[in-house]
């Protein structure tokens, strides 16, 4: 896969109610035919009021359901899914990404492991970063506060990853802190950024949108404003992306001088 | 100290001339009374043209000479000083960033240990990190591709310093990458960073200015254009700032995910 045809959905999502957003979702596939991969934002199928978040979690099983109902449409629309959804596994909730491939096949699941601040009272804190491969394409996932820790993606870029992607619910008064962010991850590693960013207001929260991609120069492709809307772009991965050495920071890294602990 | 009075003097360098070059700072300081701290950038006191570097070292002896000069202007002004040069140690030569406190006294010097491109044969390479106390401030110095690399920063910031101070010699077409750098370093460690670029051409590169400050939040407090110019302001050191712990990233990473080697 020479370019990836990206799609960011920016849409506010609907507290607690998982079948009015996998709708929304479904709906947004259908809008983009012919992307590669589409894009939601974090706990896009059920909302970031984390009171009502345990009952709208979803558990990762193979039955009929919000999952499978998104697996179908992206079998239909063979395009790839990331979203971000509450998932149940025994007692415990966690803040999770869902990565579907173009065939519908789930493939891969990550479980936030930086949590922000009241989040740590309602989810379980996942405990291992992850590189999922979809479509052939290796995906090095986000959540939200995971971006702003530069150690998160320089673990996944010595990974091996082609691209980052970041789910998010960023709220107010952090736009700026994120833009930075994003900027920096993509240019520091030399791996393009999808970031899918939530809008609307939920608990008292306002979210920011802004959502964007990033190239892996470090270079805005397109962003989007505070609205409903969609950006769109094609993306080099960073594996097809040919570094000078002067800039391939990765080959110029010193960790016998670094003290990370 | 609960806030420094930092001045970022943007000059070009005088290509193999220390003396003028001396002469240049020791006029900038007398420019600048009250300032708490004057930032000069990469290679100052003798230019970036490689070629010449070698002949204009200065070796770090206690000798009638231009770091004396220095640091009799600094003491008679009462104002710290950090500067680019070169620095001859026997056979070896390595950029070096000088700091000087307001006593006239050397406070440490700092070898580059990211050197870029062509540098690798101007120059050693320095082994070590260094926290440089000047005047109860923990500076910690880095040299231009320095600041690129998250990790300098975080080793850093994980030994407690108060002030991030960067020269540079960052060129054409690199200005974004390093406006980049700077507002994350500062934002992803909640530490000030002050940088100071060189100006003017030679050798064939364009040096771009845009000298700056940021504060703790990643936020521009002052920044240069690309002429001759000084960035002055007030900036609070980290260990003075109040960190809400949600934004406390220090805290709340998680070294035992990381894979940084």
């Amino acid at each position: 896969m020479r370019t990836v045809d990206v799609a960011v959905v920016q849409e506010p999502a609907v507290a607690g109610d998982v079948a009015a957003n996998v709708r929304r979702a479904v709906a947004a596939l259908a809008k983009h035919p012919g992307a590669d991969l589409v894009v939601f934002p974090e706990l896009f199928l059920c909302g970031y009021r984390l009171d009502v978040v345990a009952d709208a979690a979803i558990e990762m099983i193979p039955e009929p359901g919000p999952v499978a109902d998104l697996c179908a449409a992206a079998a239909a629309h063979d395009t790839a899914v990331v979203t971000g959804f509450a998932e149940r596994s025994g007692d415990l909730v966690y803040n999770s990404l869902l990565c579907i491939d173009r065939t519908g096949a789930v493939a891969g699941v990550y479980r936030k492991t930086h949590l922000f601040g009241a989040e740590c009272e309602a989810f379980a804190t996942g405990d291992r970063l992850e590189v999922i491969e979809v479509d052939g394409l290796r995906v090095g996932p986000m959540i939200c506060f995971d971006v702003e820790f530069p150690e998160i993606a320089r673990t996944l870029a010595l990974s091996g990853v082609d691209l980052f992607v970041v789910s998010s619910a960023n709220m107010f008064p952090y736009h700026h802190d994120h833009r930075v962010a994003c900027l920096s991850r993509a240019l520091e590693n030399r791996t393009p950024l999808v970031y899918s960013n939530l809008i609307g207001a939920e608990a008292g929260l306002t979210f920011v949108g802004g959502s964007r991609v990033v190239d892996a120069g470090g270079e805005l492709l397109v962003e989007c404003g505070g609205e409903v809307s969609v950006a769109r772009c094609r993306v080099t991965p960073a594996t097809a992306t040919s570094t000078e050495d002067d800039v391939d920071y990765l080959r110029h890294r010193r960790p016998e001088l670094y003290r990370l602990k």
